[in-house]
């Protein structure tokens, strides 16, 4: 009597939908302050290639931090494993902006999930070129990944997140005084927050994880996006840094790599079986969508997809 | 042309016999510090329950950390999920024995696997016995789930880190002063302390780990250790919490639920497929064995037992 | 239209009689907890040795942190300035149990008047002796500067301390942890919490201070107790960090060296001028006597005695 | 025997001219990195309006962090004690450019001498107008209390302030992320920059000193610059918060309160007696004139005006 992919995830939209509690909506950026709480969307491809989508599953939202997987991945394409001589790879045990560890391991970031890990991975990605071109490369993986050219910067958001987003350029600047910058402050700053305000549907987002379930290829164009070993070492990343200080809480519920961002939205990878998107606006205080991650548990514990165990 | 596992293991053991770089033999436990350094077993259950095992799998050493798995498995049989009230479930981000993060949170451990967090769940284990009573408690169910009545507490090393333990002390005391100590601080040290000196070979481990990577059935003897969600949500734990400062790098490089001690042991978990013992005293920077990572990382890497992806 | 010294020290009794905002007696030692916050005692050594006293002067409370003072100042005679090898001396930013500092600064602790530096100079004073030795050099010490024979310590109070100073045990052993403590924890923390349980009232706290405002010297007994330049740093430390996180405050309003304790006690120091003790037991979020700072702000504006200019 | 203060300043200079412990010139500032090494300066006012100098006392030199004490004086007479909402009054127990305080303490910095603190004593002397106002106000600020119209901007090293002031560029953004500024940050960091890029002589800053040493009196002016109460509590706060994390020690040693600055020199107030500035750009690891605090340690002691005892 076990039930269907299909019919799972019908069954997870309808009983998000009649939830109340739904946490709140980032109020920190301004733009987003008016989302409407009240909306959920899902979508999953399986290793058939099959989408299987319900609830607001073509609204598009903000991507906010779950665009950190898509920079890394970038990123390490660049510069490869030098990478993690300016960023680290462990859990931060902190709020996702907060600036002591910064000052405490003298300008290395923990992890490349966190705002200043992203920060230097940005910087990474600019290596030189002017910030158009690094948001065009950034824009241009992202569209060929999910097979869709209609993915976009939301200007609206990014310029809130510009005006607004003092802490982010506290921590550029302090990696800069710390010599963990190369580009100018403000064009890195640039290229993090526009990434950022890139607006994604779930459809967009889980076609765009295929390549880390399924051995770093591109299911549709064929080929490689990366080898087997760096998707799988992502996903590592994901599980052990994808949920700031809830990432602890995240592996013991659900159990599989995923990325959180305030926009609501979570990417989430079952190696071999699955890429998902979850989204709903309303966080809780680790700055993680409620319905997002109660969904991605029912999920997990239904398909049995939990990567610790059956 | 894969070597099976048997072949894997041997080649692994003869690659780790001719090492140089083997780090550092702990100093911080006087009675540890005299172990061999040039000294490395395996020892790997498979789902069929065969044993394989090579170089000095044999050889008795100090559990230490790796205790903790079993001691928390033994609480949340005994308190349930209250225990998590007490405890939290997220990576450190800190040395293993930082008493920083306990100020800064107020009493509650970031989780189980830290030192201050695994004295808690010895309070917890106490739960009004004696010490007595409670290790051995703790020894039955060790000998239990490893199948081997020999497993014994090791009472040089329990009284030589009963000398030189005053980290632990100072953690302990903390706690209490917080109220999340119950019994008298000695009598919790008492424990603790005697815990982390059982001696066990790599063949013991590997044993004992079964419960965790086949869904929490004890397979010799049949019926649960525990259910098969505890299981995984151990596991979990395992992977984001149990190399202290350096749990992300080991999901990173290896990706497989593990625990390390001082001792230079690691229990690692393949959730269907092996529960792996390996032991080689000496540590890295971050506590963890040298070899013993390098076996588990080798080993997953060849027999695909990475969770984040083949 | 100035008063003389014996009408404003009655003039702030009686404002202090009046007042209600007292602020909160010291709950976290039992047998402290009981005292009747409705007292305020004053007295005043002046330079002419006579003492001028109000309000429950006669009253003896438990001397607390105010101790510190005076078993620093063994300890300098003790071993002298090799003691600033071991603690100190700038002010801690941080609550006065704080044991982070400690962690982060390796067991030196920031100054010789918050917990950890204390327990370190008691430490400094057993110097292989027995704790009732290091006890009763303390006591004799104290008879002789106050010139008073009666002074005590509350047994009482020594073992509520006792029973319920986890935080105190937990420094203690995390400096033990760093090889800053010599003698063995209990003793140190014995010595420690003992001369803490000392019962002074104003009259015996003033005379006991005179050896500071007045050059090293006895007043009484002729010769010195510390030599100038030792009265003149030790009035400095108490300037810098004898109010714990309030220290810049105080002397920002008050302007004279003083070492309050948790009893409601407090000891102010004008150079060449006076010997002042306030005691009332009411504290503010800080630690410090409410009343004791209100009537030792009074006075120093009163008396012109800030150091700071009239 | 004793020398005149003539004399000793004499002698202090001689002094001072052959000791070959010189500390480090700050290099962080590129434009300073290339100050000689070899000079120092004293200057004195006493009570009588008597100038004595030696040395090179008049060569000009960057005032840095002295400046804050000025700028504090201007704000107070702008904003009163509200500024004390905005800033704190204790010790900061951290180095100069810490933003861990700052995070830990949401935006509060801990005192108005840290950089931080600094920065937003310049938020309220900006106070709605141009960079260019503010800075003319603290400018004629400085030449009034000097009585020297030649005090300028060094442009050249303002220039290089901002150039490479990242550090102090995160603060600001940290500050106005905790909506502790109000006027744009590079506006702040402007004026701030500016305002410690000032170029003063041991003469014009002992001038300068004036006001605070004698009861807020401008001798030659005659009327007040500020009021006796807040003459004497800027005293304090240079005493307990003027030397970074190194004002403890240098209340012990000297036992005057003063201001010290990365460009090598120190204002100190000795109350109702002298006000007196010292200059070498050699700093010790606290970043405060090793050849200055040596000098004042003499001075006070000959002179017998450390404020906490003959």
């Amino acid at each position: 009597m076990s039930l269907s992919l299909a019919e799972t995830v019908a069954a997870i939209a309808a009983d998000m939908a009649g939830r109340t509690e739904r946490g709140k909506v980032a109020t920190y950026i301004p733009e987003l302050a008016g989302v409407d709480p009240g909306q959920f969307g899902i979508a999953v491809v399986d290793a058939e290639g099959t989408l299987t989508a319900a609830g607001d599953s073509e609204t598009p939202f903000s991507i906010q931090s779950v665009s950190k997987v898509f920079t890394l991945t970038l990123a390490l394409g660049k510069v490869g494993d030098t990478l993690w001589n300016r960023v680290g790879r462990e859990p931060s045990g902190n709020a996702f902006n907060s600036i002591t560890q910064l000052e405490y391991e003298k300008g290395i970031p923990r992890n490349p999930f966190i705002n200043a890990g992203a920060i230097v991975v940005a910087d990474a990605i600019l290596a030189g070129h002017t910030p158009k071109v690094a948001l065009g490369e950034i824009l241009r993986f992202l569209r060929f990944i999910a097979d869709d050219e209609d993915i976009h910067i939301d200007q609206k958001v990014a310029r809130s997140e510009q005006d607004t987003g003092f802490r982010n350029a506290a921590l550029a600047n302090y990696l800069r005084a710390f010599g963990n910058l190369r580009a100018p402050v403000e064009q890195v700053l640039g290229v993090y927050f526009h990434h950022c305000a890139i607006a994604v549907t779930c459809r967009q987002l889980a076609l765009a994880g295929r390549y880390l379930a399924f051995g770093g290829r591109h299911p549709t164009a064929g080929g490689r996006v990366v080898s087997a070993g760096r998707a799988k070492r992502i996903n590592a990343l994901m599980l052990t840094c994808g949920h700031y200080d809830g990432s602890g809480d995240f592996a013991f519920k659900v159990g599989i790599p995923a990325k959180s961002g305030v926009g609501g939205g979570i990417l989430a990878v079952v190696p071999g079986k699955a890429a998902i998107a979850v989204w709903s606006p309303g966080l809780d205080a680790q700055g993680n969508s409620v319905l997002g991650s109660a969904a991605l548990e029912i999920l997990s514990q239904r398909m049995q997809w939990s990567v610790f165990g059956a």
